[in-house]
């Protein structure tokens, strides 16, 4: 049977992660969360591939072969989820599920937080499960791809 | 080894699932729903106890007992979600963690579903995969308590 | 030919009509508008039950009747009508008509009662006809039923 | 017995009922709408004078002369409903009843719909019954005039 | 001289006192509390009854009974302080005066409780001294009733 | 010497001068002021046309002559003053003094009197005192014309 | 080959064009812009009929002439763009295309400019060319009818 | 006959007239002009007594004086028009007509100064005229005193 | 036993006390109630100097005093309660319990008073029970300082 | 005669056109309708250049060498226009003729479409034409340019 | 060469340097910072005088002063940086470069001090550097004087 | 002694400094003003590295390596200043002190200007004052690192 392909996509700051705010974030670099992530994915049939950038427009692009190369996606947008509509347009037009997660508890840190423009056109949220958020997500693809 | 205790709560109308609005909500009824995360449950060395209550006093006494009887507690309050301070507070007042759950995604319907006033004061939320949002919030318990 | 059964649902405070400010509500008491309300249902082959409860919980579940026991109902939710999302859920989930009604002009009234959270999933809305909104909704049902 | 006079007045696009858009307004032309109010005014007594217009200014001019040559008024202000404070005013001055009729179910519709300027100066809304809403107003009507 | 009979009402999570974030509400329970307001209140001439509710419907029912069996109301009605215009509505309807209390000053936490809804139809408010906020609160009955 | 002449010009509802809640507006009728004005406009070496309409476009072409057939205007735009912005953009045109006045004080009354979309485009306003706005309104155009 | 009907539609203040504020409306009158679309929609098989109206209410009448005899319709409705809601009904009633347009552009003008109540009913909007604005909008008719 | 005696409060800056901003406020000093409105009040048969504060308490302390020894009082208030809430209850406190003069068109001007927390309390507002604004004040009470 | 001292301090308006809107502020001067006041901290051990200012800076530089020379202060800041952002930095930099107070219930009064920009940094406050909240408030000092 | 030189200019998504969300978009690749634009220009003495980039600082690039390289700009910033400030920036910085387009009627989609913040800085808008709104802006431009 | 004379203004509770919240603004009193001001100044070839208020009136006309008797203006204006339309109109009046300084920084604090209504009118702002706010000021004015 | 390193980081648009807007930016080019910045650095013991941008996402990485390479950074964000929160989320994960420099008074420009999105998690902000916001920023920075 051949693997589901997914696409797993971090955003701006979280190259920083292990670094950055240990107290909000962990003490696990992205390098070892997606190890963890590439495990959990060939347990449940799935296979991942990964990317970070910084970049706005990279992401859109990123989100963009999901369209062709993809099963499914799974999307920590960074700060970006609070404003970038030319990812919503991505999400939109790649018409393959993705879902947004987030490491914190967004409804529980500053009020620019609390409102996604991703998520209307995402299949789902995930929100305040640190590195757990990303497992989770790969589980609630598994009936969507 | 003493299985973990977890309070699987739900709000006003979740006991019609499976009649009402079955595009948005599924057609699986709440005991169906509750059998399959009972089951989950047990095999993570879990027990649920359900409530289903369309009452905010109600829901707001049931959280309540999570202080004393639950090692945490899995709660979709439907439409109270959008304004019962008072389960929020109930929730602050019980210092377990508590997982705030919707089968439909919220942030792609009606403007007021958009705004949760329990997502500040819950662990984590997680909204959009029909009734397997339960059995993801579940799993995220799972590290919490 | 079989009666048309409607449920008439008063909500909080109502249960005080004929003294809470007779300024505003007249000074009949809910008994006596209900008897003109079953009087005029009968002269139109229809046949109400009436319930008010100050609960939102119970209400909602009255609401819930309606799917099974009712052709149609006319609701009065006093204050709930400005936030209980919950009663709005339920009349979605019910599928058959329900019509809003208000004895006063909530219009000419403080801010707050301007906006009501039922409205939109109402069949439509009768307000500041004292008594008689509610007779008029019993004609404006009859043929919805 | 003198009969009541009663201007049943009707704002703009609403000479084109029938035609524009027959899912939301339904297939009756005004003529036709006008002849069943006129028939079930007869039987209660009452007498309709008609008046269509789709400017603003002609239609605070008739309100005007409700003052001296009806008892009541009904009006549908069409769009004007929404900004026209100068027909809220001509109201005002009037001091005789007037009930505010809408076919459609205008909280159901756009969001500038949900806000009526003529609410809080009219004796109640009706809102939602198609041309029942204006037979109902004849009825709310009777024990005003 | 007949005692002056005085309902002393609390709402949501209020049965938590002394539990409950005691850095906030202190460590007295709500008996050890109601205690005190009666020993005053026997000092001042006046006879408490108690009663704590998480029902909305159940506080709206007892404000009820403020109408005909007491003389006046302290009202502590926690998280509903701040949306429940169906307890304003009963506030108003009883014509006696009522006392709003809040143990916390509610203008130094979150945003959300800045408002009250029933501020405007109380005698007055006190908000931000524990449990005397209650004592206070009989002081300021005494020369209303 | 060459009379100045001034444009009076009243908008809607103002022919119900003297009949209409003449606590507010008093008891003279619109001709009465008229020719007060008049009379303080020959003192002041002025002449006045009058012009009342409650057609928003008849009053825009009014303003137009004011272009080519007058000195200045005093202009009481009724409720069109708070949302008339093709009033705005005659007198914009129209490049003579403009006086907007109001016979009550616009700030003491309803909320949506307070705003004037016309008053940034007129020379100045005066507002409440009922017909002497009109006869100041003269004498402030004097040294504009 | 039958020519297609135009009809082109101005609103308020628009015949004083030449005239008023000629910096941002050009020095050519409205007869002087009307031949010039009347040429061009001679070589592109059209023909305009033009009419220009002061008042809403006329405006919107003739936008319902558009549903029985014209092709498509060039609206510039001047202020009315604003708040004119009962043209933004007609429009939808029409049923035609209607294609909205302004000579200067009106989101470098004042704020109140930056809001078209009728954008959302017409085919597309053409703003900030001038006269040009009108001869664009023909070109872009031209597959539309 | 007793002189009518008529406090001229000036408030913050005013002191700098004809020196600030002359496009905005002319080039006469506040003497100058204060020479005026007494010239013009000995030949309406008044009296005027002129005060200039920059502090907003010596304002209110001024206005209390109105109550007692003042048939009257124009009122320019510079900036504290705009928020000197203090400066209102002194206005309502001294039950004697108060006028609200600017020499500006306030209207024209900045946002903030769209706004007058004085409005609603004066008995009218004078605004746009330069110096005449104070000298159709004193016309404009006149019969009010 | 050395007795408490506590600083009364009023703002705008204050003085006018029995004289101004004696509906809503009663009849008694504020000598009269500061005897009262007087007298009840003497029965509490207990001592007060009174203060009154219409100047803003005044109230600042008194509450500066409450740093050295005083164990509480209660605070009827009158208007600036709704806007003294200055006051409140005084407040915060004294770091002694300050009591606000309020004679008439703000939150029945116009909008503007409902909005205290004291409250968040004052220990507490009360409201609406006429001279009887300067002498509550000396009582919920006591185990304060 | 030297042709001149315009650049067009696509943001984000806009390289999936004929693929996304075709119902919107149409089924014209992104290269096709830069052929048609290509030949229009050429019948009209004009050359394009065409560039599209998903990066938003690379649009910015690409906007400042209009300043040196081209005679206009013909610019579909996608999502960007609704949020892109460093564009709105680089487009002032420019002092060429920009002109925004946008194939869909972003005023009859979501409510963040309604809102483009670079409109104010461009010389026009033409909205809603699928790709003919491309070919209208290059004849827009011509007497521009 | 002639000093250039500068004066330095400090606002409300500034007077409780070195006192008042530490953390916030350290230690040092107005007195010492005032030295260290002077000592650079004249190391810059400039002069300073220093003036404290709490009343927003004399800070105002402290201001005014500047107008003729210095070159440049240091202003902190505390708490009236967020409200005091007085002192934005005072220094507008003045015609010098004023600069306005916080020593804390103002958009890391509450809500209410992200706005100064004084730095449109302002040369520019330096805020967040402490007691170095004044002398990066200082060093700021001496290419404006 | 070692050098301090500072990061001087230019945004969007940055690279046309000289041509663009001179009025409001000045005539010199981003690399004179940055020697003059290199200057100062020596002369107080500092050294500069400089670097600009027009992507976001580059920025957002330039940021990350102050972490590790950098004492302090001057960062002039431009458009970037008032919706980048992945800029201001790599600021708070950097923990080195930034600072926020403004050539133009942006308050003094239009509404979107006014609000910095990245002010609250830098040290402090300089605003206004041409290139010479870079050097003071410079100077605010040496106790800083």
């Amino acid at each position: 049977m051949k693997l589901k392909k997914i696409l797993v996509l971090n955003g701006p700051n979280l190259n920083l992660l292990g670094e950055r705010e240990p107290g909000v974030y962990g003490t696990d670099s992205l390098e070892e969360i997606n190890d963890e992530i590439q495990e959990l994915a060939a347990a449940l049939g799935m296979e991942c591939e990964f990317y970070q950038s910084n970049l706005e427009g990279r992401l859109v692009e990123k989100v963009h072969q999901v369209r062709d190369y993809f099963d499914g996606c799974i999307l920590n947008a960074g700060a970006y989820t609070h404003y970038s509509y030319a990812l919503r347009d991505a999400i939109t037009a790649v018409r393959k599920p993705v879902i947004e997660v987030h490491m914190s508890n967004i409804y529980a840190r500053e009020e620019f937080r609390h409102k996604s423009v991703l998520a209307a056109v995402c299949a789902g949220q995930i929100s305040g499960f640190g590195k757990d958020s990303y497992l989770l997500a790969l589980r609630a693809l598994l009936p969507l791809v």
